[in-house]
């Protein structure tokens, strides 16, 4: 079925200008707990895509490495403490939106100093890699499961 | 042992100021054929870690997507064409050079148009993913080999 659609894309002549959309760096974070769960935060309600679950995370902004970028966030999110060296990738997305192209890079992150807390008003919630998908998670972050399904076995 | 390195580097405070690096978003490709081989591509010998094995791709121009600029540098490098909508994420790098912090985003792409061929003078070969991590490849694709060898299975 895959590679039906994909033959016939080549029906279709490939796009001559490319989209001019400025790219958007953000970083997110898959925190795992000792038995395998996963941290993921509800988006305020009110807000663009609020009272959808996402992984926790946010824009890389200018100077900053997606890493660094993670760290910021979490401190500033959740009130915890992580360090650069315990990351590793868990997946990314590239999605376009109208008004830019977001690539999202997932860390998987295992170790932490503190407990999690929704600094920001968000209610978190720690859940199953197999319940993910029966959340109502943002669109960009569904392709990340199967990554992180796969990555983390 | 990773928990363990982890742990010392909470010895050390977080550092204060972002590495203040531009970021650099790079395109991937590891095309599978149907044998389940993947291409890479041997870096020009004299160049910027000549010699080296890699996967073809290149630079995200301004405005480009990441898959936009992938189908065009396909078509450079390799002489084939591919369609966006056959991409699939394969794993991505975060890595620090001297002047800036490249991104890297591998896609999975099974289908194209074409014969590859190493249009640029490169040489080309097709590799068992088993196989990859005897080559000498760069060393900013080495993470990727793991996370490919996790999403194709």
């Amino acid at each position: 079925m895959v590679r039906n659609l994909c033959e016939q894309a080549f029906d279709t002549p490939a796009p001559e200008t490319p989209p001019g959309l400025p790219l958007l760096p953000v970083c997110g974070a898959a925190l795992f707990d000792d038995r395998g769960r996963v941290l993921v935060c509800k988006r305020p309600e009110g807000k663009f895509l609020g009272g959808l679950w996402e992984f926790p995370g946010g824009k890389v902004e200018s100077g900053e490495s997606p890493e660094y970028a993670l760290m910021r966030e979490l401190r500033e999110e959740l009130g915890i403490e992580v360090r650069p060296c315990c990351f590793t990738p868990g997946g990314f997305v590239s999605h376009a939106y109208d008004e830019f192209h977001m690539i999202l890079m997932l860390f998987i992150c295992r170790i932490w100093r503190g407990v999690p807390q929704g600094l920001e008003g968000q209610e978190i919630r720690w859940a199953a890699l197999t319940e993910l998908s029966r959340l109502d998670m943002v669109p960009a972050d569904l392709p990340l499961i199967p990554q992180l399904e796969a990555i983390v076995g």
